[in-house]
């Protein structure tokens, strides 16, 4: 299924070629703006146009990063579709990559020019009380926003050709040759990790493994239901896996996921249009005599987070949701079931991941072979093609879509 | 506090001769009906009276016990109040106990005649899934139900003077000097414990206890909050006590519970009455800097479930609601704020405990003098004044009202 890498021709190359001069200059880029490249969506919805623009220097406590590879995650579209706010045009969007520090602002001493990172749309400041400790990914310092300036100082270092602002998203904006991150939002990795693998790390496996790990922390032999086999909802089934389940059922209106999903060790199946009347619980419930120990929602639907509290398991059934539903939206809980039948409700925001700390973790049992990251890459495609990445996620016909800055 | 215990005179013994020659002849009572007193709760909110009432010898799986001493649960007064289905009129309330096994049925290995021991609402069937894992109390042979008969072959073992049928309540009907009880409903107790004490572990005190110790597993140094300080919340504040918890604050509307709760460890009181315009949340924010560990509902009402959900600390937080709630209700939680702020909302019925592995060891605490029972046994009462002891707890005068059978 992987797309075929353009041949790195001379066309592409002499395209580019009066902006590389000016891109990388022999006396180096440290404290200039640079012009490069960006996948810029200028409109809710419009394919994304690749602009030059000028990325400005990083100031303190920011990390200016030339992307290898970026991947492309379901909240990209979403951004991308939303006409209001928080939504807003044009930006940069883009936020699961890999790539090198081509420089440094003030006060960051955690990186240097030439190590590779990644960057995360939360933060991980290890100052304030929720980085400290071990149980919380919620930096109470950098707070996750959907935000569209650089998170200390409130400003862009994105311009376009005419020097309009061009707006970031959510602290990463990857969709661009260059970008500029919190050092906050940076984790500096080995850098002998396959990139195209390990950008997935950033965002949506994370996720899902970390859902499976360190939220829910199942437990080897018990069952697991998913709700959603989108990439958030597979990376759960791999995050399953790892944690040893010995069942792990999948529910996804699209059938083509059944034989995906076997990849990832899903061992049943459910079709929510082919239950007829009975609810997806109901079959749920039947299908595991009792109900699943853990229950991921990864659509964002409160009907699913209901389906799913409705079968996990009496004594200490856990729901855990991860998809993100329209703003606003209120779960309606039985009090009578939180208080007779042992149930948990909880989120799992990026999977409880602590970038600095988990990041390499998760990549370590990668290249111990243990954690499958290679799997959910279905497609690679060049930043040219960016749009592709695009139409393959919205037809539900990719896992994750590399896409390769300069390849 | 203590109400005079009255002496245990020769009029109150000639009193009720007559009825002991036939209660306890020399030739033993096993296998025979037993003529004994009872308080029954003939109509809703009317003060029970004391009868003479005939008590079935056991069936298989049954033990009948000779009542030592009981104390009044809020629960008893709810379903005592309760015009309609589940409550079912004439019935013998009482559930918190500790009695001496008077004889058993067929099939009863576990405990034989003389045994000291404490019936429990809950089951502990030592067979199914639940009662074989250590992370669930919600027996699964046995389940709980405000059953109006024994559990196990839905008939009665009480019948008035006049033969007329007398239900049971929860398992347990304590508030007689006979009962019989299903024995997956029994825990065998050190027979050295005091009586007045090892009673209160039967429901209210465990229940407190255990949802701070094994619900919650609250950790040492952290901030608990407890809405509503009756037996059940004060018994919240007293296990987080044992775990270590350097701050407890107490919120009820009754300014009476803020010396009562010092004496359970509880440092900060909040009046709901006197918060203006303020959500309660918002206090308990503001003083916490952020949030309170954990919360325990502890009345229930929906709103306050809210509240403590709202006042509980991102990253970590945990609400566990204990409250009884109308039928019927829903909890309303944002979708957003179980995704984002990495709370978790869950419920502990009997705190978790099982009852046949914890109460002995939650007695062993108390011989220890961990835990401090002492100090919820604010009133003393013969039989004959029982709804003396309803008074008191209506009138919220009381903790725990502990009723002597015979003396």
């Amino acid at each position: 299924m992987l797309l075929p890498l353009l041949p790195s021709g001379t066309e592409r190359e002499r395209e580019r070629e009066g902006m590389e001069e000016e891109q990388l200059p022999k006396t180096g880029t440290r404290g200039r703006p640079i012009r490069c490249r960006a996948a810029i969506a200028r409109e809710a919805g419009v394919p994304l146009t690749i602009e030059e623009v000028v990325v400005a220097p990083p100031k303190a406590h920011e990390v200016r990063i030339k992307i290898i590879c970026t991947s492309l995650c379901q909240s990209d579209i979403t951004y991308w579709k939303m006409k209001d706010p928080p939504a807003v045009f044009p930006r940069i969007l883009g936020h699961e990559a890999i790539g090198v520090v081509e420089s440094v602002g003030e006060n960051v001493k955690e990186v240097k020019e030439g190590d590779v990172v990644i960057p995360t749309f939360i933060a991980d400041c290890q100052e304030c009380e929720h980085c400290k400790s071990p149980k919380s990914n919620k930096c109470a310092k950098l707070p996750f926003k959907v935000s569209p300036w650089m998170p200390r100082d409130g400003t862009t270092r994105f311009t376009d050709s005419k020097g309009e602002v061009i707006y970031h998203f959510i602290n990463v904006s990857s969709f661009s040759e260059y970008t500029v991150v919190d050092i906050a939002h940076v984790t500096k990795v080995d850098p002998s990790v396959p990139p195209n693998k390990a950008c997935l790390l950033s965002c949506g496996i994370s996720t899902g493994v970390g859902a499976a790990l360190k939220t829910a922390k199942v437990e080897a032999g018990s069952t697991v239901a998913i709700f959603g086999l989108g990439a958030i909802g597979l990376a759960v089934a791999e995050g399953a896996r790892l944690c040893g389940a010995s069942r792990i059922v999948g529910v996804d209106v699209n059938p083509n996921k059944f034989e995906i999903g076997k990849k990832f060790g899903v061992t049943d199946f459910i079709n929510p249009k082919e239950c007829g009347s009975r609810r997806i619980s109901e079959v749920i419930l039947d299908m595991t005599d009792g109900g699943a120990d853990y229950c991921f929602e990864c659509v964002g639907l409160a009907s699913l987070v209901h389906e799913a509290f409705a079968c996990c398991r009496m004594g200490w059934g856990k729901t855990i949701v991860l998809g993100v539903d329209k703003p606003g939206t209120q779960l309606s809980i039985s009090s009578y079931e939180i208080l007779h039948h042992g149930k948990c409700l909880m989120g799992s925001l990026f999977g409880d991941i602590k970038a600095k700390s988990d990041i390499p973790l998760l990549l370590n049992r990668y290249m111990d072979k243990e954690l499958e990251l290679d799997k959910f890459v279905t497609h690679e495609v060049h930043f040219e093609d960016i749009n592709t990445a695009f139409d393959l996620l919205i037809h539900g016909k990719s896992i994750r879509s590399v896409i390769w800055m300069d390849k």
